[in-house]
């Protein structure tokens, strides 16, 4: 096992990053807990401790550790703590130098990969980082081209070819390399996960896969020669099948991992059946990236109330990498 | 209740149509059968009684029936019976057939309404009838120029503002008119079948509902005016809402019915939570249809393997339209 921390962004100070942070680690076997390091702000980590009405130490990271201890990375940030459930610029300009500094923690080696609480995007635009969220942010500070976004839970993994672009865009980018890049990193993902042959279905982006022409071409024009690439390097994939029954027998144990084409393809199944356990995983960056799939919800945050069931999700698919690595 | 019967056409004689309904009509109480005449071809289903290991006598329609019978209304066509799982025109000749007389039945009040078993597309042109399936047919036959398909289940009722066309033409489809006029047609199915302000929901086109036009326009431009002029109308109806969490939204109790913008964003989340149980319903024609949504699977037929549980959810469904009515 990888004794390099995981690094937890701690989010948007604002929303509940810190309430899901510290509840998950207060879930956790004290000892555990010397497994992650938040990357954030102490003041605002004691004030969702008290909001959660828990009681556990602070530890600064590269000092020794008192046992149970939460692990911090305190990054000072002018104009913090803010307000909970309040946006404003130095909350989305804490949110960037949180990732920055997981990000160069991770490159450097110091960290085993990163776990990231969710941000406000308004609030990043605020601050002058002009990102569509953490997508974009994480492939320029990693000098990545480009990334696919994974939602993993227990019985469906769903990777999609496009994700923030209109449904029309979609359409056109679902092309034979971006499908067979794709399928290739699906592939790649699973077998580090640990799964020898990875079962990959590929699903259509017509309905019915658009019957023979009857409903558009694009399935046997643009999906079909991308699978066939695949399935000529030796990957077990099938497809493009009709998107209608593709994840109905995913979820039902037929195939490890659906390559959706477009965003509300994956998203609709995934949050169908697992909505409070989906992992987003950013495959395709040279770190390792897990988030929470939900927002800052600032209409709850400082309550105590947010549910951490996500983020448990989040840091437990993070560990396995890890592991996988070391 | 209305004592006229509900027509159950048999579907492809080759496939598994007359297999599931003899094993949904034997699952009945023998006087519920009698709420029932099935449009189709006696011998297959007596074949098909004697290849599900059941025994039922068979009565022809309009003369007194032995206690516990399946009512048969007896179609001759040339060519039958051929044999289960091969195709062939004679059969598609025969499903055309079975679907003209349930539609003569009910448009003359002789039968409260049809539930139809599976045809196959190829066998239907091979005879010549030209359709896309049922839905063209019945259009075609009854007079309609439009309709819709309503895929309900016991906890998410999905309709679709298009279906069978490209991804590409749907897009094109979901205009304000047709947003509107599927609101409208969801709002008056539900208020027949006892629910007195439906809650309906529409879901968005693009992810996250294209987020301020940053990821396509055309929910702010074609289906939020349709959703307006809705409300206007004094219909409970939201939207659009992003369609990721729509449907959870939905299947959790918080609306009685989504609008779908095309064929996958409501099947999928359909097939996913109730693939053996969603009814297909067409709505806007002047009769009432409800449909397995399974195909023929010939693959299968005569073999007496085929599940019947999804033609009882439509044989349900159907009798409560006709009690809605009488």
């Amino acid at each position: 096992m990888s004794q390099k921390p995981i690094a937890i962004t701690m989010g948007d100070p604002s929303g509940v990053g810190a309430e899901v942070t510290v509840k998950a680690m207060a879930s956790l076997a004290p000892a555990a807990r010397s497994r992650y390091a938040v990357i954030g702000d102490r003041p605002t980590l004691e004030r969702a401790l008290a909001a959660c009405g828990l009681d556990m130490p602070l530890s600064d990271f590269g000092t020794q550790a008192s046992d149970g201890a939460l692990v911090v990375v305190h990054v000072p940030v002018a104009g913090l703590p803010g307000k909970f459930g309040v946006l404003s610029p130095a909350c989305g300009e804490a949110s960037f130098r949180y990732i920055e500094r997981a990000v160069e923690m991770t490159t450097s080696g110091t960290a085993a990969g990163i776990v990231t609480a969710p941000i406000n995007k308004e609030a990043l635009n605020a601050a002058g980082h002009h990102y569509d969220g953490h997508t974009g942010m994480l492939a320029h500070l990693t000098g990545s081209k480009s990334s696919w976004m994974l939602l993993a839970s227990p019985t469906l993994n769903v990777l999609h070819v496009s994700t923030h672009v209109s449904l029309k865009d979609a359409i056109g980018r679902a092309q034979p390399e971006r499908v067979l890049e794709t399928i290739r990193t699906g592939d790649r993902h699973l077998r580090r996960m640990g799964i020898e042959n990875p079962r990959i279905a590929v699903a259509g982006i017509n309905p019915h896969c658009g019957e023979n022409g009857l409903f558009g071409r694009e399935d046997d024009e643009q999906i079909a020669p991308g699978v066939r690439m695949a399935q000529d390097e030796g990957i077990n994939v099938q497809g493009p099948i009709s998107a209608d029954t593709v994840y109905h027998r995913a979820n039902n144990g037929a195939f490890d991992l659906v390559i959706a084409q477009y965003h509300d393809q994956g998203h609709i199944p995934i949050k169908l059946i697992a909505f409070d356990t989906a992992v987003n995983v950013s495959l395709g960056l040279p770190i390792d990236r897990c988030s929470v799939d939900h927002g800052t919800a600032f209409d709850i945050a400082g309550t105590g109330k947010a549910n951490h069931v996500n983020m448990l999700a989040a840091l437990d698919y993070a560990g396995k990498l890890a592991n996988g690595k070391s």
